[in-house]
C-alpha cells in the first residue's frame, strides 16, 4: 500500500510547499491533483502564484469533486499531491453532495493506491466560534474530515510558518 | 495529589476524544463532568452525539458553573473529565460573575484533588483579530485561563486532526 | 552573528512571557523593541499590562515603522525582544509601505545583527476563512512574514496555552 501523508496547518502556513519537497523527496515526478474551482481573481491569482513554484515535476490533473477517480485514474504515475482537502469539502458542500460518504469513500480508496498520497488540508478550527451557522458547520465538517484523514494516514504533519511539526 | 491533564485544541479536532481515551486509560470508571447548558438545538445535538461516544463507563456530573464544588462533590469517584473550560467560561461570563476570581479558585482546587482531573478547553486565538469587543473579551479571558491551568497541570496535550501533541 | 529567534502563538497564548523570559536568559538586561501604536484605550490597557510585567531590567524603545534602524541603533545594548511582528506589519500596510520588501529588509538586517533578536509574532490564519478582503490580505501577508523570518531565525517556538513548543 502507497503511504499515505497529511499536512494540515492555517492560512500561509506554508503547507503546499512543504507538501511538494516531500512529494519530489520521493520521486523524481509527482502528479499535482488540484481542487480548486477558479471561480473569481482572487482564486485565480492564488492558483497562479502556487503553480509559478511549481516546476516541469509536476503534472497537474484539476479535479474539483472526484478524488477517488482521480486517484484511480493516476496511480501508477508516482507520488500524487491533493490541495486542498477543505476545498474539496466546499464544492462537495456547495455542490450538495454527501460529503461525509465522499470522505469515507475517499479514506477506502487511500487503504488502496499502490503510490504514495500526500494531503493538504487547512486547521480552521482554532479561531472564535463564527457568528453564522453555515461556517460553523463547514468548520465542524473540516474538521471530521481531517481527523479521519489523518486516523488512516501513516505521516501528519503540521505547518506552522513553514516549518514541519511531526504529529504522526 | 491527584494528576491534572488539560487537553486543548480548536473546534472538532479531537480534544474530548483524546481525553476520553485517556481518562479510562487511568481507571475502568470515570465521572463526566459536564459544562454545557443546552440553550439551543445545535448545542443539543453536539451533547448527544458526545453521549453517545461515551459508554457505561461513565457517570455524567452536569454543571454548568460550580466547578470547585463538582471536582469536590466527585473526588473519590475516579478520574474525572471537565467538558469544557470555555463553555464553563462562557457561562460564568453571561451570568456576570468573576470569571478571574473562579479561575483561581478552579486552580487552587486542581491542587488539593486526590483523584485525576482532565480539562478539555479549546484554542480560540488563531484566528483573525475579530471585529466586536465582546469577541475580543472572550479570547483574552480564554487564552489567560488556558495559561492558569497549563502551568498548574502535570500534562498539556494539543490535539491536532484527532492526533494528541505533547506540550508539556 | 546574533541569534534569531522567533517565538509565534495565538493570542493570549503566553508568547510575550515567553519571549522575556527567554531574553533574559541570555543577558541580565535587554531592549524591548514596541511596535504598538497606542491608538485607543484597549491597546493602552494591553500595553501598560505588558509593561508592568517587565521589571528594571528592559530598556523600552518604541518604533512602530522603522524596525531596521531600531535594530541597528541598539545593537551592542544586549538583547533586543521585537513585540509584536503583526503590530508592525499592520502599520506598515495602514501606513501605504511596501510591506514585502520591508519585510525582506528585515530578514537581511537580521543576518547582520551582533546581538540576540527575540522577534513575536501571531497566528492568524488558524480560523475560518475572513468575510472581508482585507482582513484575507493581511492573514496572507502575515504568514508570509512569519515564514521569511522562520526561515532565517536560528530557533522557532509555538506557544500554547504559556508553553513553549519547539518547532525548529
Amino acid at each position: 500500500m502507497g503511504k499515505t501523508i497529511l499536512i494540515t496547518g492555517g492560512a500561509r502556513s506554508g503547507k503546499s510547499g512543504i507538501a511538494e519537497t516531500k512529494a519530489l523527496s520521493l520521486a523524481p515526478r509527482a502528479v499535482y491533483i488540484a481542487t480548486a474551482e477558479v471561480r473569481d481573481h482572487e482564486m485565480a491569482s492564488r492558483v497562479a502564484r502556487h503553480q509559478a513554484r511549481r516546476g516541469a515535476e509536476w503534472v497537474t490533473h484539476p479535479e474539483p469533486l472526484d478524488l477517488v477517480g482521480a486517484l484511480r485514474a493516476t496511480d501508477g504515475q508516482g507520488p500524487r499531491l491533493v490541495d486542498c482537502l477543505t476545498l474539496w469539502l466546499t464544492n462537495l458542500m456547495l455542490g450538495g453532495h454527501d460529503w461525509q460518504a465522499e470522505g469515507r469513500a475517499l479514506v477506502d480508496a487511500l487503504h488502496r493506491q499502490a503510490d504514495p498520497v500526500l494531503l493538504v488540508t487547512n486547521e480552521v478550527g482554532g479561531g472564535i466560534v463564527p457568528d453564522n451557522a453555515l461556517a460553523r458547520e463547514f468548520r465542524d465538517a473540516a474538521g471530521l474530515l481531517n481527523q479521519w484523514v489523518a486516523a488512516a494516514a501513516d505521516e501528519v504533519i503540521l505547518a506552522v510558518a513553514g516549518l514541519p511539526l511531526k504529529v504522526k
